[in-house]
């Protein structure tokens, strides 16, 4: 019981403990003050009250049966046995393939298993962003009103069915407005305005709401964007429920409305959640992925490129997304089939048609200019302004994302906080015809070169238009980047991709029409006409690229991804033409940004939450070795004072198991002495030489031994040693234990430099290395002491 | 001396090897017969006569600079080792960083290195790549004629330049054909057919003979793709000179020599090689790659990204090609620096314009169709005939190489050999138009639709002109299959990327012929005309499509690629739209490929050629563990039959030098009488308790002692523990070691499983691990180990 209590607050990677938890404030003698005592402030979803744990705590740590890798919630899972488990089954199903045809027909599905689950994933994400986008859409004009003959149509397919004439702006009879309803129909008059406003708020409000008490109520994990715990689970942590059946509802209903209330928040983040929770729901079905964590996140690595191919239609970037930014172990026939995966979701996408445009991608764009030479040098500005700005919104958002957490009155509210953030949002953005109008038309219309545009476009206009949307594209920028920052992190479905993405378009569009105006200022001056190749009137330059450029710029900022943004954007443009512009941007940007924090933003909110992850990227210049960071044995100061001879006396209370000599009593106490997770396993006491390693999964042996063996006694000598003697005429049986001594332990030196052992947990994904000198055990290193590490010398 | 001999045969990874070669036949007990014998077979170069081993082993084995690695030719590079010089060097650069100006423009200049290092590398491979495919073109039309005023045009440019009237053909006056300048002009004779034969072949055979003289006398690492050596060069294996400033040179000349020459080859192969002997002598520029060769990998893998960039114009397949097939260490930072990399190149290559249209894509294509799901069913057979044909090609070409390696009249008349397939490639191709033309234009019109072409194509006539092509086709993919297995491997530079990508097309386009007929047929019969959305008399299929997703099939069969090659292809057709089909025959021939056999044509010539290479994808469900494949440090057999208290005996006679007690001679005569290149260093011959491991390094350490401490004498005591007792009045003064000890060697212990240990070797890029039980040292397992029984595995 005390276990499960623990368990939401401290022992969260399940790291084999060799001192009790309340100690350990006092053996992380190497490092600075508060090392030790912070792995106590744990606690994952701070915020959030009513977190159900689903703990299985409670339940015994039974012996993992052979193909089921069992961990406790919020557990790191051990790769290195979960693919040994797997190798195992697979060898099983090897042998018995000569069985025909029943043999043959196991050995074939077990072979394709992984294939026909990622289809299935892929078909499920595509029809599900098929239907959120749909919902969205219809749900977004909502705020403004409804098709009177059929209310199941949005805006513009109410229009388009109606067959009426169109109004300006689109507008038609058939589009019911709210005042409408109310009989006032003279759009000029204050009323109607103040009218539409009210109803444009109110329903922004009502939608945001519910999103909100759905996530609250029912799925509390159903918040956020998911990527950094997806990021965590990808890397082996387990957070049971987060991509559970209810999350995948109350998620994916919840984005329809927080993206339809029109807050600054975007689709994509969750999108990946969504899809991952798909690939969860489906692993199941398949018991090869769904008994084994570690194969399970192959599903899920593909998973999350299929979320990223239908957010953006750009089945190779969610690849190399997943493989940048989401995932941990991605060998190549998981990058195979994440291709496959996000293909189908791309292509059953595009049969749902959502926009009704038969593209597939979300900003369709067609420059047919080129750009010249010199413009890189604007390219480049934009991207240093994306690497300012973003590292500027990781650094607020961060700020009010902590004040938030300890704010009780912040933390405790959630629902007033969305409520007050859309109120907020509703009322000034509609005063902006940029921020009026969905962030995804808004983008559209920045990406969109001027030729394109058959309606009057402000942006278009040489003459007055112009300067006013000036006006209103610097405004619409201050307004969603500081509404962005306290948006992102509200208990609602949320992603950054498309706020990241609207501000550097607006940014883009801002650079691009004063280029513009440069340019043909230039050309007017006489003798200058030659300096550029395109002619008065035209368009010199193309704002349009310039707000795809900054929109690149922006989103690497403050997500940090580099490969994956240029071939997303790749994908959106469709030519090799505008790569460069987005190359140069997505360089200056990363360049300034890691300049100025090292941090991306889903980096700083995994930290922020304090979560497991060893990020596999990074590189770390430490000059410490493995025996200054572990946690020893015994008081390592107390060690270094004592003589030998001292020290070998106190070795009799190390936790440690001889591999001898030891009776069952004296194992069952030692067990409910400590909550260690494991122990390690030596010839003796004296000499400390290391045999094996044993989990708390001794436990269960020994209740077994006891049950079916009944010459086993508390007397009975327990042996993990090969050799074992005859029991003596009367006295108790020895117990044999050698079976369940993991005998092939991970070891390291004590002077292992802190790079390699770090290179180490991450390549191999351990959980635990024992430390020893000399071929005697000297302490230990779990994952978390790494982190508590690297944290350490991070914030030094 | 006796050194140098033995590199070049038998001791080619530089792996500490605890027992003298000469009796290594001995100590590989465990495996089965042969397998200790056979790394005496090893002979990279087999069937070169003359390759010129610059090898440095007669050097001692010095202690390695700070920042320099040295490691011998054929060695295999120790990446822990070097990369932990590179931290090192980092950390001083880091530190020096407060003297203001110089030291914080060092760690600038530092920084950017590696951006500045790939921006020269792009800009050289892609002018390399335009140089090439101007020059081959050139040569390749010589083989018809010459421009009459100016001889340095092609024949495209000729008569495109010459202004004058086209006859059939696109031929022109301006293009003076050979028997032309005989004073034949009678084009229908038999004489000018026969010279203009003649001419055909004597120009090919001239060419090539050109191109293998050129290899064979300037540079012999010059031959053939270069794939399966760069992937070992990559993988960490060291080959001095073969990517060095001569090989560039000859193998430039022979690509265009030999591409020109008509043979069955292409140029994508070498173009990877000659992009990584760019990155190699650029590297040199910069000490930070130059000078460390773990390190220098990552200007080699982004180096390999361009040349597969330049190759295909696809610079996102490039990348995803050295991810995926060539690179062993691909950390992200490399990725990005990488695509950067092959962009570069890509948009170098555009402005060189080598092929007069504006397109970077090798071949470009347009389809305006959209193809139907019943075409998935062709699109799956086109991928198991790819699968088949890929393997079959694989099992032929090695058959044929192994022959030529063991045969003395063909390995060594490489010459001859060259001669008398160009030959008998020139004298038959001519007589086909496919073959005829060169590979390119082949597969242009391949994969060209109908509409597309102006000229008559016969490939587009529904009239008997139709039936006489796909004679044609078939004739040709039988000649292009036999003559490429002959062809791939012999002395000159040979890709394999084109004429896979040539047979695939023709399959291709013979089936998309078939199926379009079947449909024509189908759709004609009264009552199922509403089964095609196709219209009769326009294309009911695509048979451009059909050729090109024959190429991706078969290029899959041969290579075994996947992600990369569908990005590839994706890149050449700009469309996400004909992804699937490309991705189902991709599917299906890599199915079928495996299926067949597991390796890649480069894979099997990594084997034949008995490279180092430890393959980082493969799963290798071994029920081994490590004490079963080290190297014991005593005989095993032996061991097992001994008591205890003889082994204590036989254990002085290891080869492991105790932490004290040995005295300066020992240590040198056991130097002396063995060649092991590093010794486990224990606390004592009787405990064997690991402290750690020790280099040839030391016989440097030794020497130096000697001059520089004169009281250091034959009988002095070498320490390599701590504590060092004072040395007796009168007695020799002890030898302090420590400071070269390794103190943190990897070990196992000796249960732990091959997988595990595989994994350790292939993720942390290890050249050996100690195994250990109860903390002594019991063996050793080196990666020549590792991969001698990872053979005997795959051929059990």
């Amino acid at each position: 019981m005390e276990r499960a209590g623990r368990s939401s607050t401290l022992g969260s990677t399940d790291d084999v403990e060799l001192e009790p938890s309340g100690t350990s404030a006092t053996i992380h003698l190497d490092m600075t003050a508060g090392g030790g005592s912070s792995s106590s402030d744990f606690n994952p979803f701070g915020a959030i009250d009513d977190v159900r744990f689903k703990t299985d705590d409670d339940l015994p740590d039974v012996m993992a049966p052979p193909f089921f890798s069992k961990y406790g919630d919020f557990h790191t899972i051990d790769w290195q046995r979960d693919l040994a488990r797997d190798r195992l089954r697979h060898k099983m199903i090897s042998k018995k393939k000569v069985d025909f045809p029943l043999g043959l027909l196991q050995s074939g599905w077990d072979a394709g298993a992984g294939w026909i689950c990622v289809l299935f994933v892929g078909l499920a994400a595509g029809a599900t962003a098929g239907i959120i986008d749909i919902g969205a859409r219809w749900m977004s004009d909502l705020k403004t009103g409804v098709c009177a003959d059929r209310f199941w149509l949005d805006h513009e397919h109410c229009c388009w069915s109606s067959n009426d004439t169109f109004y300006k702006d689109d507008d038609c009879k058939a589009w019911t407005k709210w005042p409408w309803m109310l009989n006032y129909y003279n759009s000029s008059s204050f009323l109607f305005l103040f009218l539409e406003w009210i109803f444009y708020i109110g329903w922004a409000v009502a939608m945001s709401t519910l999103a909100v008490l759905f996530v609250k109520i029912f799925a509390p994990y159903a918040c956020g964007s998911g990527i950094p715990e997806i990021k965590c689970i990808l890397s082996g942590f387990v957070i049971r429920g987060y991509l559970g059946k209810w999350t995948f509802i109350i998620k994916s209903v919840g984005l329809i409305l927080s993206s339809a209330s029109g807050l600054s928040l975007g689709k994509e983040g969750p999108m990946v959640h969504l899809a991952c929770c798909i690939g969860n729901i489906f692993s199941y079905l398949f018991p090869k992925y769904g008994l084994n964590e570690a194969k399970k996140r192959e599903i899920l690595s593909a998973s999350a490129a299929a979320g990223v191919s239908v957010a953006f239609g750009a089945p190779i970037g969610g690849v190399l997304f997943s493989l940048e930014e989401a995932s941990y172990y991605f060998p190549l026939k998981t990058m195979w089939r994440s291709f496959f995966c996000a293909l189908v979701a791309g292509i059953i996408l595009r049969f749902v048609n959502p926009f009704g445009s038969n593209q597939t991608s979300l900003f369709h764009v067609d420059y047919m200019m080129k750009w010249t030479f010199i413009e890189l040098v604007p390219f480049a500005i934009l991207g240093l302004f994306g690497g300012i700005i973003g590292s500027l919104f990781i650094f607020a958002n961060i700020r009010w994302s902590r004040f938030r957490k300890n704010s009780k009155m912040l933390g405790g509210n959630p629902i007033y906080e969305v409520m007050l953030i859309t109120l907020v949002t509703a009322a000034i953005s509609y005063f902006n015809p940029f921020t009026r109008k969905s962030a995804q038309s808004m983008i559209q219309q920045l990406f969109d070169r001027c030729e394109d545009q058959i309606d009057e476009d402000s942006l278009c206009d040489q003459n007055k238009a112009l300067s006013i949307a000036f006006g209103q594209l610097l405004w619409a920028l201050i307004f969603k980047f500081v509404i962005t920052i306290f948006t992102f992190g509200i208990k609602v479905p949320c992603g950054l991709f498309v706020p990241s993405i609207g501000m550097g378009a607006i940014a883009g569009r801002i650079l691009g029409i004063t280029v513009d105006q440069i340019f043909r200022a230039v050309q007017a001056t006489p003798g200058h006409s030659d300096y550029f190749t395109c002619q008065i009137g035209k368009d010199c330059v193309m704002p349009g690229l310039y707000a795809m450029v900054g929109a690149a710029a922006v989103l690497g900022g403050v997500t940090r991804m580099t490969v994956s943004l240029v071939v997303i954007m790749f994908e959106l443009t469709g030519s090799l033409e505008f790569i460069v512009p987005t190359m140069v941007a997505t360089m200056f940007s990363k360049w300034i940004g890691d300049g100025i924090s090292k941090m991306g933003i889903y980096e700083a909110h995994i930290e922020l939450n304090g979560y497991p992850f060893l990020d596999s990227k990074g590189e770390y210049p430490y000059s410490t070795v493995a025996s200054q960071v572990m946690r020893p044995s015994i008081h390592r100061q107390v060690a270094d004072e004592m003589s030998m001879s001292d020290l070998r006396e106190l070795k009799n209370e190390l936790s440690v198991i001889t591999e001898s000599g030891m009776t069952l009593g004296d194992l069952e106490s030692l067990l409910r002495q400590t909550d260690f997770n494991g122990f390690p396993v030596v010839v003796s006491q004296n000499s400390m030489h290391l045999v094996g390693f044993i989990r708390r999964d001794i436990l269960l042996a020994l209740h077994t031994a006891r049950k079916t063996q009944p010459y086993v006694v508390t007397n009975s000598i327990a042996y993990f040693s090969d050799g074992v003697p005859d029991a003596m005429p009367g006295g108790p049986a020895p117990l044999r234990l050698r079976k369940i001594l993991d005998m092939a332990p991970m070891t390291v030196t004590d002077q292992t430099p802190m790079e390699t052992v770090i290179d180490m947990f991450r390549k191999l994904g351990l959980r635990h290395v024992l430390v020893t000198k000399n071929g005697k055990v000297l302490g230990i290193i779990t994952k978390k002491d790494i982190l508590q590490f690297m944290r350490n010398k991070n914030s030094q």
